[in-house]
C-alpha cells in the first residue's frame, strides 16, 4: 500500500447502512500484508441473485475463470476476496487453489461451492498459499456483520490509498430500498474490461437476468469509461447482487428506477478509482463530440486520456493542447483537422483547426491549475459523443510502480 | 532541450563522409531556441531521386501535407528543416508558411518549389513566423558544405540529448558507394508512423520508385518497430534520397545489396532514437514468438513495449514478469495462457503458464540490472514472430514532459 493518501481522496466516507440478509467482514490472513485484514467475505443469509462482468484479458486469473463458470447458476451464497496475491498465471496450482477455497467456504458457510464467488488481487504469477484458509474463513464468517462494509472496502485494497464506498436509498411504490457498493483499484486500470474489483448489493428483489442486463449496460459509461494507465488487469471483476430474501423479483418501471440508481453508484465508484489513480493529483474529464459515432468518439476520448504526453502536461499544469491534437490524430478515427475545436473548461483554445484568435494562455492555465479539469474536443465530422475519465501522470506513479513488487 | 545527456548515448559519433553533389548545413534562425542552429538544409547539386514515408496521424502537420503532395514528382533539389515549431494545427497560416518557405528556398537555391521538401518539429499549434526565412535560407545555402552532416544532425534536435547519425560504405561491382543518415526523436515516438524526422542519402543511383519500395519495406522492422511513449507525432517524416548526379539508376542485385545496407542504417538510427527516449536508462528488446501471425506477434510485442507497468518495472530493475502476462492478455490477440513462456535474457522465468519450477529471482534480477534487456515471450499458438524496441519509463520522462512547453 502506498503511504501517502491521494490529494483527491474524499473528505469523508459514506456511512454504509445495513442491508437485510447481508453480512460482510474481513480478517487478517497474512497473505502478503502484515497487520491488516486481507481476506474478506460477503455472506447472504438466503441465496442472492447474481450478475457479473469480468476482464476481457485473454490471460484471466483463476478466480475469474471460476466466477465465469458458475455465474450461469444465477445464485450466490458467499463471496470470498483476498488481497496481496492475484492467483493469476499460476497454472494448475491456481485452479486448485480456487477449488480448495470454494470448498472451504462452502463448508464454513453451509452452502454449495458453485454458489461461492471468488476474487484475488495483488501480485501476478505467485502461487496462492491457501493452507489455513478453512480456519480463516470460519473466523471471517464469525466476524461478518450487517455493518461490516467499511472492513470489506479496506480489506480488498492493494495500492489504493483510500477505501471506495458508495450508497444510495431509493423508493419504489412507497417502499425504500438500498444499494451499497465497494470497489478497489488504483493502477492497471484501463478500458476493455469490467473494472478492478467491485461488489454492489441491493435489497430490491431483482432476477439475475435483469441484474445482468442492467450491469452490462451501465458498466460501459462508468467502469469501462475510466483509465489510469491503459493497462488492463487479469483479475477485473464487477459483481452485482440482489439479496431478495425469497421475495418475488420486480419488473417494468421498478427496474428502470433501479437502473438509474445503479448507474449513480457505479459512476461514483469508478470516479473514486480514477481519483485514487496511482500518483494522481488531478481528475480529467475528456468529452469528445462531433465524431462519426459514439464508438468513434469513445476511441478518440481514450486516445487522449491514455496519452502519456497529455497526462504529463496536465501534471505540469500546462494547457498544452497541441498534445491533444496529436492524440486525436493517432486515434485513427475520422476527424476533420481543419474544423477541430478544443476547450479547457469554458476556455476555447483552438477553433477551426488552429489556435483560437482570442486565445488567452493565462485563462487556459487557470483551468489546468484546478483539481478537476474538463477537456472538450469537437472533431467536426458527425454527431457521436462520449465522455471518459482519467487522472494525470506524475512522478508518484513512477515511484509506486518502479518498486511495487520488490 | 534536455540538459542531461542520456546514459545510453553512444560513446562516439561516426565521422560522416562527404557524398558527391550533396551539401548540408544549418544556421541560427532564432525560431525558439537561443544560441543554437535551428534551420537546416540539405542541398543537391543535381536533382536527386526521392522517396518518403510520413506519419499516419490524421492531423498531420502542414509540411507533411506539402511533402506528400510533391513526392510524386520523384525529384528533390533541397530539403529545409526547422526545429522549435512544428507548424502543425496551424490552419491556413500553416499552409501559407509552408508555401512561403518553399518559395524562399526555390529562390535561394535556384530550383522549382515543387522539388523543395520541408519539415518542422517542435511545439504544435503555434503559428510559424517565416519572416526572415528568405535571408536565413540564403545564409544556410552559403554555410552548406560537403562535411556539414554533424551540423544538420544537431540543428534538427528538440528534446534529443544527442545527435543521431549513421553511415556505411558498400561495394557494388567493384565500386564503393556511401549511405549517410541522420535522425531526431526522443518523445512522441510510437508505431503506426514513419518515424520522427530522418533523412538518408546515398550516392548509389537508384530510381525514386525503387527507393520508395525499399524504404516502405525496411521502415516496418526499424522505425515502425520502436516506441518510446506510444504517442504518434503529427510530423513524422522519413526521407531517402539518391544523389545520382545524372547517372543511370541501378537495378536487380545492386538494389538487393543496397536494401541490406539501408536496413542497417535505418535500424541504427531507430535504435539511437530509442536509446535517447525521454528519460531512458535502459534499452528493451521485446521478441514475441509462437503467435498466430507476424502481425499478431507485433501487436503483442507492442502491447508489452507500451505498457507503463512493464516499463516502470524495468526502470525499477524489477523482473516483474506478471506485468508481461497482463500486457499479453490485454493485447486482444490469440495466446494460450497455459502454454506461455517468458524469458529475461537467457533466464526462463515462466513456463507452461506458470512460474518456472527452476525460477531464480536473483538470476532474473541480474538481467534487468543491465543496460540492454532482451525479453522473449512465446505465446504458444503458432509460428508468427516479431521484435520491437523500447526504453524504460522513469522519473525523468515526467520531468521532461511536465514542463516542456512552459
Amino acid at each position: 500500500m502506498a503511504s501517502k493518501i491521494s490529494p483527491l481522496a474524499p473528505e469523508a466516507y459514506p456511512a454504509m447502512p445495513a442491508i437485510e440478509g447481508v453480512r460482510t467482514g474481513a480478517v487478517e490472513a497474512g497473505i502478503k500484508y502484515k497487520n491488516r485484514k486481507d481476506l474478506a467475505v460477503i455472506l447472504f443469509d438466503k441465496p442472492a441473485e447474481v450478475a457479473g462482468v469480468f476482464t476481457r484479458s485473454l490471460c484471466p486469473s483463476a478466480p475469474v475463470d471460476w466466477c465465469r463458470k458458475h455465474l450461469s447458476g444465477g445464485k450466490a451464497n458467499a463471496v470470498v476476496i483476498n488481497s496481496g496475491n492475484a492467483n493469476a498465471f499460476t497454472g494448475k496450482k491456481g485452479s486448485e487453489a480456487v477449488k480448495l477455497t470454494a470448498e472451504a467456504a462452502a463448508d464454513a458457510f453451509g452452502c454449495k461451492k458453485s454458489t461461492v464467488f471468488l476474487a484475488s488481487t495483488g501480485v501476478i504469477g505467485e502461487p496462492l498459499n491457501t493452507s489455513g484458509f478453512a480456519e480463516k474463513l470460519s473466523e471471517a464468517g464469525s466476524a461478518a456483520a450487517a455493518g461490516g462494509w467499511d472492513d470489506l472496502a479496506r480489506a480488498i485494497m492493494t495500492t489504493d490509498t483510500y477505501p471506495k464506498m458508495s450508497t444510495r436509498s431509493f423508493e419504489i411504490e412507497g417502499k425504500t430500498y438500498l444499494i451499497n457498493g465497494v470497489a478497489k483499484g488504483s493502477g492497471m486500470i484501463a478500458p476493455d474490461m469490467a473494472t478492478m474489483l467491485s461488489y454492489v448489493v441491493t435489497d430490491l428483489p431483482v432476477a439475475s437476468e435483469d441484474l445482468q442486463k442492467l450491469l452490462s449496460k451501465h458498466v460501459e459509461t462508468t467502469f469501462n469509461a475510466i483509465t489510469v494507465d491503459s493497462d488492463t488487469s487479469t483479475s477485473d471483476t464487477l459483481m452485482l447482487f440482489s439479496a431478495r430474501n425469497g421475495r418475488k423479483p420486480v419488473s417494468g418501471s421498478a427496474l428502470k428506477t433501479f437502473g438509474k440508481v445503479l448507474h449513480e453508484v457505479l459512476h461514483e465508484l469508478a470516479i473514486l478509482i480514477v481519483r485514487d489513480g496511482e500518483g494522481a493529483t488531478k481528475q480529467v474529464e475528456v468529452t469528445v463530440t462531433g465524431a462519426k459515432s459514439a464508438k468513434s468518439a469513445r476511441r478518440i476520448a481514450f486516445s487522449i486520456a491514455n496519452s502519456p504526453l497529455v497526462k504529463t502536461a496536465i501534471a505540469g499544469e500546462d494547457a498544452n493542447w497541441g498534445r491533444i491534437v496529436a492524440a486525436v490524430g493517432k486515434a485513427g478515427e475520422p476527424a476533420d483537422r481543419d474544423r477541430m475545436e478544443i476547450q479547457f473548461g469554458d476556455i476555447r483554445v483552438a477553433h477551426k483547426g488552429e489556435r483560437d484568435p482570442d486565445y488567452d494562455e493565462a485563462a487556459a492555465s487557470a483551468v489546468v491549475k484546478k483539481e478537476f479539469i474538463p477537456i472538450r474536443v469537437d472533431v467536426g465530422v458527425g454527431r457521436g459523443s462520449a465522455t471518459v475519465w482519467t487522472c494525470d501522470l506524475t512522478h508518484e506513479y513512477i515511484s509506486i510502480n518502479a518498486d511495487y513488487r520488490s
